[in-house]
């Protein structure tokens, strides 16, 4: 019974939201669904889409006092799921529940979702506002969302296409990004937002917005001898490189050829935790890593500002992803 | 650091998933985002989409053990929130999260999230699914979901067209679809599952699936006269109604002119609820309203069968929706 409540809440994002309004949006149909229309000049349009949350990384946003943050996270989240398959983003749709919607908190990260948006030429057709007190325990919230894209048929990246002898080229994170937060939010509650890393905060650092990659990728993918590109979130480079590599090849990264941002010893530090499992767990400074035909990777490093040799593909896939120098 | 539990569960739901592939599925681009070719034949495709969640209903789905019908009615949901803009649905992708993620309960809501897919041809395309046991209650679960459709520009109501001595015909709900279940669950707390409503149970009559109307819309908007379609959710006639209505023009529906399920008054004399309130919570027996030019209205109600004459368009829009006989 709180469709006031909900009601209310939503009219105060009408603003945000209208600012992502971009040409494509197809106005006039009422509001049960959002529409756009496709841009034209595709072949083979695929529609590509993602959906992600945020996670715990929501917590603390709210805890430290800034909720915006999430949205943009849950925004560029989605963008670099899509844009690693050479999507352009079109559209976003959001999801917020909570045991008592705060309309100043629903609107920072609507805020947020519409930041990251216009950033990246998306409209915001559509979001659900729920207050469920038995689900979502007191002052707790949770934020997720889909990212909707169109990527042309012949320029998506095949994973096939990838052989043994293939570079692979890092783009950096710029910290935990949105995961790992179950064991960042120990550290956060035993050394507090104002405990220093590098030159600011560990809150600054921990809340550094997830980055889109949107750029990064288009840049890349306008190589031809760029294979598949992989965004490494939850699971690390363990997890997330294998969902793009064939049968019958293997990643080998060498570990020290990029910097780990600080904030990572912090973790490993505080919470006692070992190098073998801090990579399992987080990106530890890989935001993105490429699979580039070796004679090609100069060109991308330069296409690509920040980006670096990684490693390369080797042809043995057991383990399918080897860490040297660990 | 829930790695495992949510790949392990994934992994269990990879044939309910796979049961949803269509034609269209674009398989091998790795796994980040989900891929669907975009069918050929649109002169000016328009990309419509809606996300959804099942609220309350959930909770009543998975106490009294079923689940499965929370699946079907975020995926129903979602079909017919894009089908009233003449939208195909094409793709579907799921948001399952929780404080402790039981296998068995994420089992049966993909595995109804599937049915309903398959029913419709339409592709789950994504997934995301998150443990987090400082958001949510112990035991409780939220469900949410993006439904993704294609129409065609020139095909899509347009609200503009609605006069004034237009036919509003009526399509029947099956019960509460998935809103005010607030409400509904004190009456399911106070008289339980075994509680007889008709022929059946409280709990029949509480946990039926939310229905999917993309056949009856598909046959509606195939006639010239049919102006408009709203989907009625949360806030009944008076707030549904008028997202599909132009200024200048109002709705009078007959109270009284179709069946209200007896599901309705249980609830009502349960918690003592008055017929306006009624009304405003719930769909009453009406789970669409399509606006149809007077001529064609018996065409209408010929081309969708069980479907009734349930008012008109009239010229005063204040109030937008009047509910005559009530």
């Amino acid at each position: 019974m709180d469709l006031d409540v909900n009601a209310r809440v939503k009219v105060g994002l009408g603003a945000a939201v209208a600012s992502t309004a971009t040409d494509l949006v197809a106005a006039g149909f009422g509001s049960f669904g959002g529409a756009i229309q496709l841009p034209a000049g595709y072949r083979q349009p695929v529609l590509v889409s993602s959906v992600d949350g945020v996670g715990t990384k929501l917590h603390l946003a709210i805890e430290w006092g800034r909720p915006e943050v999430a949205g943009r996270d849950v925004v560029n989240h989605g963008i670099n799921d899509i844009a690693v398959l050479n999507a352009r983003p079109l559209a976003f749709l959001d999801y917020i529940a909570s045991s008592a919607l705060e309309p100043a908190t629903v609107l920072a990260l609507v805020e947020g979702m519409a930041a990251a948006c216009r950033e990246a030429g998306v409209a915001l057709i559509g979001g659900e506002t729920a207050q469920m007190p038995d689900t979502y325990r007191d002052g707790a919230y949770d934020v997720a969302g889909t990212m909707i894209g169109l990527a042309e048929r012949e320029l998506m990246p095949d994973p096939l296409r990838v052989r043994a002898g293939d570079a692979i080229v890092g783009v950096p994170s710029v910290g935990l990004h949105t995961n790992g937060y179950s064991l960042a939010r120990l550290t956060a509650t035993s050394l507090g937002p104002e405990h220093p890393v590098a030159d600011g905060s560990l809150a600054d650092a921990l809340l550094a917005p997830h980055p889109s990659y949107a750029g990064e990728l288009a840049s890349a993918f306008a190589l031809p001898g760029v294979r598949v590109a992989a965004h490494i979130t939850g699971g690390g480079l363990e997890e997330n490189v294998p969902r793009v590599l064939p049968p019958g090849v293997g990643a080998r990264f060498e570990v020290g050829s990029w910097t780990v941002p600080p904030v990572f010893d912090v973790i490993a530090a505080d919470q006692g935790v070992d190098r073998v499992e801090m990579y399992r767990v987080f990106n530890m400074g890989i935001g993105l890593a490429i699979v580039v035909a070796a004679a090609e990777e100069a060109d991308l490093l330069a296409a690509v500002p920040g980006s670096f040799h990684a490693g390369e593909i080797t042809d043995r896939d057991e383990p399918c992803v080897v860490l040297v120098g660990l």
